[in-house]
């Protein structure tokens, strides 16, 4: 056991290497009230891709109006300059695309929703419309060479629809596969869902044909599951992982938490599984520890909190 | 999905029942600096009985000069009377149990280390005469008819020696049973074991010929890992878990962070996984929120703070 590591007993049946896909400046800043300067941002970005992570999200290009704290987009990819090309950035919508088309990055993500009513609460669309708004958003995207990510949001459970029928979650799933993204992320956007609804889900979309080698998992701790439910797809074969450096974008004492799974507590869990991922653990523990500095709190991250 | 709790998804080859174990009040309260007042404990001890938890530790027969929080033992456990002398209480000598077996109590848990330094370190004593003390006080409570659980700690990692050897926890886990005790609490007491050293540590007792069923698990969270590896714990046939209201005897943003499981989070899981545990869980989160408010300070589980 190296000091700061964990002791390696791996678990038969488990995938030897899995992917991060590293939310924390577009998922997690994008909750932070206050707002971070860029150059902030840049270094955050910069810092990550240092200690390992082989994919960053750097930035959303939403209306500013809407969220006010990635205003600075195109200033930060600038910033980041050639090597930045290859982080992926959030689009809603064509303009956004229009956007990272300019600035000539070559990965995007859409963010959709699993649930009727997640749709027109979050986007004022019915999911029809939703669809249909994707459609030249991603067809635009592929014909330019892009890689396009869809997010899909309340898989496991909807605050005003209660639980999700993974067969509804397949069937919005494939209609976005079918459009060109070339991987799902599964979001528990509200951090209800528990281990055997996890393995169902991914068994669903297996039975339609989809391979879990295009499914991501976006896992939020709100109700203190992501890690568990990550260890429950880890057996279903699900090699991609979704999560936040230092656990940014939750809140620890606030309900509306959106409790992303820290990149530091996966880390940990699978190094101690032996499961490949590359990240340079203290580095990431210094960078998120750096980062709280600036946020001006603690990190809710569990191995942060330990080590740092 | 009723509001509150999660949608319920069976995993196969999972217990169909557990029994949680709840720490709170003795494991929780020993780390609190402010004394806490009798009428409190009593309380809170009588709150979680009739949240449904069906074994509630109580106390600690300590000597008062090492744990002042637990100096009211003999004062807590008579106004709990009658009913509460079914609660085990933890004893670390014979002159705990001396004072146990005064007040005619029925269950006594002694407290022992798997590695050498943490049992000088923490008992000032060898191995071999931490054993050798075990032996006349599990004798006589077994003579008194009481039954006596074993915790083992240090079970998966150690501060000074680092990593354990799942042979050694046999050993002393072993001579443990052989000595009387009922059941052994198997403690990750630093909090750094990951899932597969728990499936290996179940498995080395299993072919040292001790069944599951006398095996409990203490997971700490230090590193984020508690669930997870209960959840690998329970794929091993556990059907003992034990966890502490409210995450209580935790402190989120210090280093000696103890970081017991939140039962709050394990009752989570076991209701989404459709394994019964008898636990109310809107009763023990308003039982842990208003603890807090006794202590004056959040508690750390990620339900209690989604729900309260």
């Amino acid at each position: 056991m190296t000091p700061g590591l964990p002791m390696v007993v791996p678990e038969p049946g488990l995938p030897e290497r899995v992917t991060i896909y590293e939310v924390g400046p577009r998922d997690g800043l994008q909750n932070e009230q206050a707002l971070v300067p860029v150059a902030v941002k840049a270094e955050l970005v910069q810092r990550l891709v240092a200690a390992g992570l082989p994919v960053v999200e750097a930035t959303s290009f939403v209306h500013p109006r809407w969220v006010p704290q990635l205003a600075d987009a195109e200033e930060l990819m600038t910033i980041l300059g050639e090597a930045g090309r290859r982080h992926p950035v959030l689009v809603p919508n064509e303009r956004g695309l229009d956007r990272a088309l300019a600035l000539g990055l070559q990965h995007v993500a859409i963010f959709g929703s699993a649930t009727e009513t997640f749709a027109q609460k979050n986007l004022n669309r019915t999911l029809e419309t939703q669809l249909a708004m994707f459609e030249p958003t991603v067809r635009r995207a592929r014909d330019a060479g892009m890689d396009v990510r869809a997010y899909v949001s309340m898989c496991f459970g909807d605050p005003w629809e209660g639980p999700v029928d993974p067969r509804q979650v397949v069937d919005v799933g494939r209609r976005l596969l079918d459009l060109g993204a070339s991987q799902l992320s599964l979001g528990d956007t509200i951090g209800v869902g528990t281990a055997g609804q996890v393995t169902a889900l991914v068994q669903a979309f297996r039975d339609a044909g989809v391979d879990e080698g295009r499914l991501a998992m976006h896992f939020h701790d709100t109700y203190g599951q992501a890690l568990t439910n990550t260890h429950a797809a880890l057996r279903a074969g699900i090699t991609t992982f979704d999560a936040s450096a230092g656990g940014l974008g939750g809140c620890p004492y606030a309900k509306s938490a959106t409790g992303n799974l820290a990149t530091e507590d996966l880390v940990w869990m699978l190094t101690g599984l032996g499961i490949e991922h590359g990240v340079d653990l203290g580095a990431l523990v210094a960078t998120s520890t750096w980062l709280a500095g600036e946020l001006g709190r603690p990190s809710p991250s569990a191995v942060v909190r330990a080590l740092a």
